[in-house]
C-alpha cells in the first residue's frame, strides 16, 4: 500500500502559493455548509510514521478552517474511568456531533499495531482487533459518519533524514526523542504490520488514504483537497446515510413465532410460596451483590417486554435487594437533542457501568429492532444491521467483564387488555394508559414477529435472553431473581 | 443541633403498619408530579453518624418510590479525571436533571468535616470550606434545585449499642469495620465539628434536618414525610425559582461607562510591524505552551466582545501558535435540552479542562450578564446574583491551578457598522449578518452599560479582564498575544 508514497512527491513553492488560498477558502465554505446542514459528523483518523507530519497537517487544517468547530484528540494512556470500561468507550465519548469535525490521533489503531510490533500480540490477536475495528467503522459509516483515514508515510530513508533534520534545528530538536529512534529501528516491522492493518481495514466506506509525508506542501495540499472533496460530495448528497446495506434481501420468514407461542403461560405461584421464595432469593442476591467475585465484574440488566408486562414492579423487587449506592437505573425514553446528533448506540455507551457497578436498563438499545422497526422510525437497512451492531456492543461489554442479563417479560394479548382496563379504573394518574399504549397494542402481530427475530438473532452464549412468562407477576419476579442468583452464584 | 435527636424517638409497629402504605402512595404520586412537571430537580444530601441508618433510609426511599427516577451516588476517592479538576466538578457531573431525584452520600461535607476531625484542617480551613458550601448551596437553591439535607444522628450510647448489635448478628456483622470503631473513638470530636458545620450551613433555603437514627421505623417515616411535604409544596408552587434575591435594590447607576469610553481607539499597528510582532509572539507562545511550568496548570481563555469585533480571527491567531492536540475550543451557542434541565453554570462546568489542557471559550458564562440581561432572557434577580456566582466559579478554577484570561474585544459603534456593511458585500455566506446582529446593535447603550458592570464586578486579581481596543485588528491580535505571553512567562 505504500509503494506510491515511497516515491518522491513535491509541490513547488509557487504552485503552493497559488493553490493554498483557493483551497483554504473552499474548505472554510465546505465546513460552513457542514455546520449549517448539521446532518452528519466528520471523523478524521490520523495514523502513520513518526516525523511524517501528522501533527503539522492537523495544525494546518485547524489553521485553514474554523478551529471552533474542530475537536482534536490525542489518546494517551487511558484514565482510570476509561480503563474500567471497554476500550472503545473513550472513543465513543470523544465522537464529534453532527455538523462538527473530530480528529483522532492514533485512535483504535494504536493498541493493535504497537502491540503486534512489540510482540505483545500474536497474529491472531491482531486479526481479532482488526475485525473489531472493521465492524466498528462499518457501523460508524452506516450511521452516517463521514470517516476519513489518513496515513502519513515516509520511506525508511526519508524517516532517517527527517529525524536528523529535526534534531539539527535547535527549534525542533525537542521533538525528537529516544523513543523515536527506538521506533525507527523497527521501521521494517512497523511498516509490514501497518501495511497489513491498513489493507484489512480499507473498505469502500472508509478507505485508508496514504499520503507521502516527506514534503510539507505536498502533504498539506493533498490532505486538504481530499477532505474538501469528501465534504463537498457528502453535503451535496444531502447527508443521507450510507446506502451500503439497503440492498439486503427481505428477511426470510422464519418460523420462530413458536418462541413465544410455545411458552407455558399458565405457570403461577401462590402467595405464601411467593413470599417465602422472594425473601430467599432477595437475601441471596443481596449477599451476592456484595461478594468480591461479583464486584470484580459489572452487571448489566436489560428489561424489555409488553406494555403493562410488569417491568417496573419487577425492577423494584430486584433493586430492593440491593444497596442504592451500587446500582443505577437508566430509563430509556426518547433520545435528547445531544443524543440525536450521535450514532444510535451512543446514548447507551454513555451509561456503560465501570467494574463493580450494576446498571439496569428499563428498555434499551433493543428499541431499534422493536418499536423503531415496527413503527418505521428507522429504515429496514438500519434495523437489519442493528442485530450485529448490538451483538458487537454486547460482546465488548462482556469481554470487559460485564455479566449480561436480558429479560423479555411476556404476557398474552388478553392479559394485557385486562391490565389496561384495570389501570383505567385506578385513580392513580401514573398508571394511566396512553394513546401510545393502545397504538402499540394494535400492532401486536408485528411486535410479536419483531420479538422473535430479536431473540433469535441476539441471544448468544455470552449474552442470552431470558423469556419470562409474566402472566402471573409473582411467578415472573421469582424467575427473574432466580436467574440472577443462579448466574451470579456460578461466577 | 442534636439535642432533640439525642432523645429517644420511636414509632410503634402498629402505627408504622398503618402509616407506611399511605406515605408510600403519597410519595409515589408526588414523584410522578415532579417528573411530569419537569421543572426542578430534587437533591437529597445525606450525612450523619455511622450506623444511624443512612443507607437503610435511602434504600427505603428507593423502595417506596420509583427507583427509575432516583440516582444515588456515594462519593469515594475521586477518579483521576476528577482529581485533575476543581473538587466541585464531580458533584456537578452527578447533579440530577429537572424532574429527577438525586441522592448524594457525604457529598461536599465529607472532606471538610473528616479533615477537621483528623486534624488535617485548621479551624480556618474548615471555615473556608463551609463558606464555599454555603455559597454553592445558595446558588443551587437560587437556580431552582429543591435541596434537602438529612443528618442521621445517634447519641454516643446509641451508636455503641448499634455497632454492637450489628456485630452480634451474623447477617450484618460484615457491616461493622475496624474503621467504624476507630471513628467511634472520636465521637465527641466528630459531634462537635459536625454540629458547627451544620449550624453554619443551615439556611432558610437549605436547612439541615436532623433525624434521630436509633429507631428504623421513626427515621424512615420522618425522612419520607419531610420529603413528601417538600415535594408537594414545591410542585404546588408551580416550580418557581427561589424568590430569595428578588428584593434586591435596583443597581446604583455607577459612572463606570468610562471604562469603555476612555479607551484610546486610535491605536493601530502597521502591516510590517504587525507581521514581525505576530511571528515573535506566536513563537514565544508556542514555546511557553510546551513548557513544563505552563503544563502544570490549565489555561482558560474567555472571549467576549461586540458582534464583528474580530473574536473568531483573533482566536485563530492564538490557536495557530498551538498544537491542535493541546487545546479545545468551546463555542457557546444556545443551550441544549440537557443543559436547559440543569443550573445555569452546568454547561460550562462540563468543559472545565484538566491540568495541562487549554480551553478557549468563544463567548461564555458572561452571556448571563450580557445578552440574557439585556434581552430579558432571565430575571434581574438571576443576573444580579450571577456576578458573585461567576466569581465563585472562577475562584474554584484558579484555586485548582487554572490561569484565567478574559478578553473583551471592543470596537466603536461606527466601526461595527462599517464591518457589517463590508460583510454584506462579501459573497461568503458564512459572513452574512443576521437579524440578531442588527437587533443587538440597536441596544448598544444597554450592552455598553452591561459590559461596564460586568468588568467592574468580575475583574479580580486572580481573574482580571483585559479590554482590547479592537478597532484595528492587527493591534488587537498583538495585544492579546502579548497579554498571554507576558502572563504565562511570569509563571
Amino acid at each position: 500500500m505504500f509503494e506510491s508514497a515511497d516515491l518522491e512527491h513535491k509541490v513547488g513553492k509557487d504552485e503552493y502559493k497559488r493553490e493554498e488560498p483557493k483551497l483554504r477558502e473552499a474548505l472554510l465554505n465546505a465546513q460552513f455548509d457542514l455546520g449549517t446542514l448539521k446532518k452528519f459528523p466528520v471523523l478524521i483518523v490520523i495514523g502513520g510514521v513518526d516525523g511524517a507530519g501528522k501533527g503539522e497537517t492537523v495544525n494546518l487544517l485547524n489553521e485553514w478552517m474554523d478551529p471552533r468547530h474542530i475537536v482534536t484528540y490525542a489518546f494517551g494512556p487511558p484514565s482510570d474511568e476509561e480503563a474500567a470500561r471497554p476500550p472503545m468507550w473513550r472513543f465513543w465519548r470523544a465522537l464529534p456531533a453532527q455538523g462538527k469535525i473530530g480528529v483522532f490521533f492514533g485512535s483504535w489503531y494504536t493498541v493493535p499495531i504497537v502491540n503486534r510490533v512489540l510482540g505483545h500480540f500474536s497474529d491472531n490477536d491482531l486479526q481479532k482487533h482488526l475485525d473489531d475495528i472493521f465492524r466498528h467503522e462499518k457501523m460508524l459509516v452506516d450511521e452516517g459518519v463521514l470517516l476519513l483515514k489518513f496515513w502519513f508515510h515516509l520511506s525508511k530513508n526519508q524517516q532517517r533524514k527527517r529525524l536528523k533534520a529535526l534534531e539539527a534545528d535547535p527549534k525542533t530538536k525537542w521533538r525528537v526523542t529516544k523513543e523515536d529512534w527506538r521506533r525507527f529501528k523497527v521501521y521494517d516491522r512497523f511498516r509490514e504490520i501497518s501495511e497489513h492493518a491498513l489493507r484489512e481495514t480499507s473498505t469502500a466506506g472508509a478507505p485508508w488514504i496514504v499520503i507521502s509525508g516527506a514534503d510539507a506542501r505536498f502533504r498539506g495540499l493533498t490532505a486538504g483537497r481530499i477532505l474538501l472533496e469528501a465534504l463537498k460530495k457528502r453535503v451535496a448528497e444531502g447527508a443521507q446515510k450510507s446506502k451500503s446495506v439497503e440492498a439486503v434481501p427481505p428477511m426470510p420468514q422464519l418460523d420462530n413465532l413458536k418462541l413465544l407461542r410455545s411458552l407455558d403461560m399458565t405457570q403461577r405461584l401462590e402467595k405464601n410460596r411467593y413470599q417465602k421464595l422472594l425473601e430467599k432469593y432477595q437475601g441471596e442476591l443481596n449477599v451476592l451483590s456484595r461478594s468480591k467475585k461479583v464486584r470484580k465484574h459489572s452487571v448489566i440488566l436489560v428489561f424489555e417486554g409488553w406494555d403493562a408486562g410488569g417491568k417496573g414492579s419487577a425492577i423494584r423487587r430486584i433493586t430492593s435487594a440491593l444497596d442504592a449506592r451500587q446500582f443505577h437505573i437508566v430509563p430509556i425514553a426518547a433520545p435528547t437533542e445531544e443524543e440525536r446528533a450521535q450514532p444510535y448506540l451512543w446514548r447507551f455507551w454513555r451509561h456503560v457501568p465501570n467494574l463493580g457497578g450494576i446498571t439496569i436498563f428499563d428498555r434499551s438499545w433493543y428499541g431499534r429492532v422493536l418499536v423503531e422497526r415496527v413503527e418505521g422510525f428507522c429504515s429496514q437497512a438500519d434495523w437489519m444491521r442493528a442485530y450485529s451492531e448490538i451483538n458487537d456492543f454486547e460482546e465488548q461489554l462482556v469481554r470487559n467483564g460485564a455479566i449480561m442479563f436480558k429479560f423479555w417479560l411476556h404476557v398474552t394479548k388478553e392479559e394485557q387488555l385486562r391490565r389496561f382496563k384495570e389501570r383505567q379504573k385506578t385513580s392513580f394518574k401514573r398508571f394511566k394508559i396512553t394513546e401510545e399504549d393502545w397504538r402499540n397494542r394494535k400492532k401486536w402481530p408485528e411486535y410479536e414477529a419483531a420479538v422473535c427475530d430479536m431473540v433469535d438473532r441476539t441471544s448468544t452464549d455470552i449474552s442470552p435472553w431470558t423469556i419470562v412468562e409474566a402472566q402471573d407477576k409473582p411467578f415472573a419476579r421469582i424467575k427473574l431473581l432466580k436467574t440472577l442468583v443462579n448466574r451470579l452464584g456460578r461466577l
